[in-house]
């Protein structure tokens, strides 16, 4: 029964892809004369993402650039980083092909062009309501709380909800099955 | 008379118990390179807690991190801080205890899933209007002022005009039953 | 003419007392985990303070604390700073007798309660639309730009643009009596 | 036939000359005791300024003052600053000469009283929803995203896409008289 498998996978989403530009972070730098930088992330954010690794959801942040904090970042949330790669879709799948994984059991924040094709792909899609006018059309889901600011911690929760759903849904059908 | 001491009640709020992340902060916490990290308040709720304060309402600060600057934070504003006790309803429970207090005795302001118990349970309840889903419904107060920027403030408002109101009725009664 | 005189006063504004938490910063503290403490202004304001030096307007800066930023923030922008002065009316009264000025001559932005008796009484008074409550009612005009984004530089074009109207019926009085 | 050659112009905008304070910040200025300083930009603007260049259009930066951090902002955009200027049209005509161009291969995104002048005569021209009443009046164009959360990104689409229709509508233009 195709609508089995398919619940099903959605409970075994296993891989949560995230920029941290534009998504973890609202994008913001703040600079100093003296060459130091700051860019932030709200508490609401990291939750999210604890919750996720916490049922047993691996979370990947992605980035264009090579910015030190965000190595702070990601070790702070016990997260592999893949910074530099401009090519999204080919990072995904190396992350997938390494995994054993399909694109039905990965989930994707991204908010700019380059993430235009993973929006398309991964099984659940999301974006900040602020991201750029191509990655709105794209993705699956529009996440009410802005990027840096919630949207994050907002997809952990509907990934969360549907993996729930699924699982009942599963367990339901088990029931079914051995009362026949 | 029943009605009499319920308001009297609320002119003895002893206890204000306020979550730091989500709260009197946005959440929002600054990263730079070198690993130092910034938090921020407003200088609205440090008022709102000296107000509190000055009217013989204890304020204390919690916090599921352990984060340094929530410290000296705390110091600044004169505020018993309890850092690192994921489990409110205990901590709560145990700061009623030492100082011998009812719910009824008790405000709480907070954001998020483990804030729902004591949302639910003490005499004056609120969260900021960005709260996450759950707590909002638990919440008898929803402020209008954002975390970090007047919601705390903002409950305090509230907490000493229940206490003026309870205040000039307790007198109010004292002279009804001295006419007689 | 009494009207003329009303008028000549305001173009005679010489004065413009503003409070720095809640109306030229937007009370917001960063504070890290070593004490060092960060507080935010915008550009358009202080070209706003500018603007009303370059037309021969005093700006004096207040403060209930005594935070050392605001030394660094008043010398920038050439105000005189007033800190650690909760009684703001008797405040501005000595600041008026020393500089022999009426309310008449003084405008002022405030945010809180203890600006009212000072919002009531100056000739051009203000706060921002997210000023408290008691403040709000006081003041002649509410800035539609947030504290520390706008307000003050609000606030001054509004001076301005008084001064430069009474300026003109100034200048037509004169014509009209020397045509007669 | 001049519709033509107006459309070739839009094509060959080559320069776009932006403010800093109030359009690719957001004019905040974050203040320490000790005086050191933070600004704030975007990474959304900053893929914003680099798509411009990689299609050719130079990128110069314009301030009032002479922030050092702003140098630092330059440079890692590797766009020209030119600082301390407040005559805004003598600085763009200057640059417009070196580079032997006309109004109508300028771009330019003010937000203030000095910028009006040149936001009249550029071809494409802009300000951020929040910039001053009278650059607001001269602007052809309003953005939808705020000074330093977008609104230099958001013109860069503009002229990237005006510049497009202009070379197919030009290209096309060829087929046509190519078909005759």
């Amino acid at each position: 029964r195709y609508g089995y498998f398919g619940k099903d996978k959605l409970e075994h989403v296993k891989l949560f892809v995230c920029n941290i530009e534009g998504c973890l972070t609202n994008g913001q730098v703040y600079l100093s004369a003296n060459g130091e930088e700051l860019i932030s992330f709200n508490i609401k954010d990291s939750v999210g993402i604890k919750m996720l690794q916490d049922q047993g959801v691996e979370v990947v942040l992605t980035s264009c650039s090579d910015c030190p904090i965000q190595k702070l970042m990601a070790r702070k949330m016990g997260c592999l980083l893949q910074q530099n790669e401009p090519d999204k879709l080919k990072l995904v799948e190396s992350l997938m092909k390494e995994r054993n994984l399909t694109w039905n059991e990965v989930a994707y924040l991204g908010y700019d062009e380059p993430d235009v094709k993973c929006l398309n792909l991964a099984g659940i899609s999301g974006v900040p309501p602020d991201a750029l006018g191509v990655a709105l059309k794209s993705a699956k889901y529009t996440c009410r709380n802005p990027a840096g600011e919630g949207a994050v911690r907002e997809l952990a929760e509907h990934i969360l909800l549907l993996k729930e759903k699924a699982r009942s849904k599963s367990n339901q059908d088990r029931i079914d099955r051995s009362t026949f």
